[in-house]
């Protein structure tokens, strides 16, 4: 694998360029209250305030704009547990071009919803990551069709790296960690290769839900592990680290934290009551590795990358 | 009443040079997903991210720094049935006093506990502005401490009429129409001469629950109404119409319009959904006119005051 710096910047610069009309800037936004109780400065990264209510379009956009229009593409497909699937369905609803989504059939109600209402051709499956690529080579077989990947491709790992450009413009001073919830590994790649770049003292932690420790695992044994399938609240990160983020991640990524169940909700909760900000249970697992390590934590500067806010409203983890 | 506008503008901007450095700047949020649903373009100003989580630190500290440092006081002293008592208990809080908040004995929990939190001292009563004030007038009697009113008070006033400056200055184009919700008509009355002044031909219209329609009765009538006992959603808005805010209201206020308690729950709805944001049913009520009315905002320039983000968030009203 390349890590050829000066590349990847450029590539991450020229990304940024061509998604920055089809996306928002994010607010970074801060707790006094929160702060104090950690005794720590957070600045939170709200991509839940972004365009399909997630990170993903950064990647999407990224991938769809550098790959598109190099041959006589018709249509677009991916397989994806959600936010992807939106953001996938909200490209091609925006150049009205179909979009074909295979989607695993315990992905949550409301992301599905968001899906059918852009229009996009749903075709359920198996969760399993074998089920999903199966079905996926099946329906696009012998049709003109641009695969984009949720997280294994580097056009879509540059787009998510935008958010790193975007945080480190808005913060007024380094940070000492950079906080980002791990499950294809497509974003803390991203991240980890713009911040490894730019601000090479700054530590860059992924933050994994206990019950799928694949990238935790991957990480330990320097040997690319799949996803169990334990149940986790996080829906978004149950899918098994992609090979180009696993080797990034070993390259660059200076330590996983695994979180327990209870730590998200609680960690979630906190958000909202405190940050006035609606966000998935997968945003907040990025949090809870401070509210589960607090003392590990203790008057650093820490960037916390909330990553979506597509979460069942109807059904929110603490009212069980 | 004196209607002096210059005389008004000075105090606004005085005010507004007082508490700068306690309050936030809100941010003035819009959604092209609900701009589409409802054909029109909206503002929404979001003091639910504003310090103890509403706009009424705004009016608290005008009110406090105005007032407090002309005499010999030692303490404050207020009745609220929630925001204002938390502004008012921060601020004590904040300069070491001791604060008395009589409140309502059906103040939202959520509420109480963080007056409580906030060191406060809290004397509950029954749910009347009789009570409110006799309460008040007997625990504060013989002491040396401001009593700060929520509503009925120009240094009040002032201090939430700094919404609207902030406002004028965030848009980038002249608002048709301001929504604000009315409860006590505070915020309303603020709001309404600071932009009579600067945009006359804005219209500045009050929404307010169909179950305690005083001020719309008020308004129609030109006559003080008080609050009825019936339930709203709304805790917020249980307050009487106060005498400075009705006055001003009849000078000023273009229209007050009705909601239903439906229409507020789905305005709240929409509003966690779609702008990723957590606000409390006070606050969703003047989104709720476009809610139930949204012929008459057709194609216009809206602005909608989100008043506040302090909710149970374990009882969310959709989960009923």
């Amino acid at each position: 694998m390349s890590l050829n710096f000066i590349e990847h910047q450029n590539n991450i610069l020229n990304s940024f360029k061509l998604i920055q009309s089809y996306i928002h800037k994010t607010p970074l936004l801060q707790s006094a209250t929160l702060n104090k109780l950690y005794d720590n400065f957070m600045y939170f990264k709200c991509e839940n305030f972004q365009k399909t209510g997630s990170f993903k379009i950064r990647g999407a956009t990224s991938a769809f704009l550098n790959e598109f229009f190099k041959s006589s593409y018709k249509s677009l497909a991916t397989h994806s547990s959600g936010n992807f699937a939106q953001a996938v369905a909200y490209i091609a609803s925006l150049h009205n071009i179909p979009a074909f989504i295979v989607m695993p059939n315990n992905a949550i109600p409301q992301k599905v919803e968001s899906v059918r209402s852009l229009n996009a051709n749903i075709i359920f499956c198996e969760p399993t990551i074998e089920a999903r690529e199966k079905t996926l080579s099946e329906i696009t077989n012998g049709i003109e069709t641009l695969k984009l990947h949720p997280f294994d491709s580097w056009s879509t790992i540059y787009g998510q790296a935008t958010i790193a450009i975007e945080l480190f413009n808005q913060i007024d001073k380094t940070p000492d960690i950079i906080l980002v919830p791990v499950g294809g590994g497509g974003l803390i790649s991203g991240i980890a290769i713009w911040t490894k770049i730019n601000s090479p003292n700054t530590k860059v932690i992924g933050v994994e839900p206990e019950n799928v420790n694949d990238a935790w695992l991957s990480f330990k044994y320097k040997k690319r592990f799949f996803a169990s399938n334990k149940y986790t609240i996080a829906d978004g990160l149950r899918a098994s680290i992609g090979q180009i983020p696993f080797e990034i991640i070993l390259h660059l990524v200076d330590d996983i934290f695994l979180v327990k169940e209870e730590s998200i909700i609680e960690s979630m909760y906190l958000i909202f009551e405190r940050l006035k900000i609606v966000i998935e249970p997968s945003a907040a697992v990025s949090f809870a590795a401070i509210v589960e390590y607090p003392n590990l934590f203790l008057h650093k500067n820490i960037v916390i990358i909330l990553s979506g806010g597509n979460v069942n409203l109807k059904n929110l983890p603490w009212n069980h």
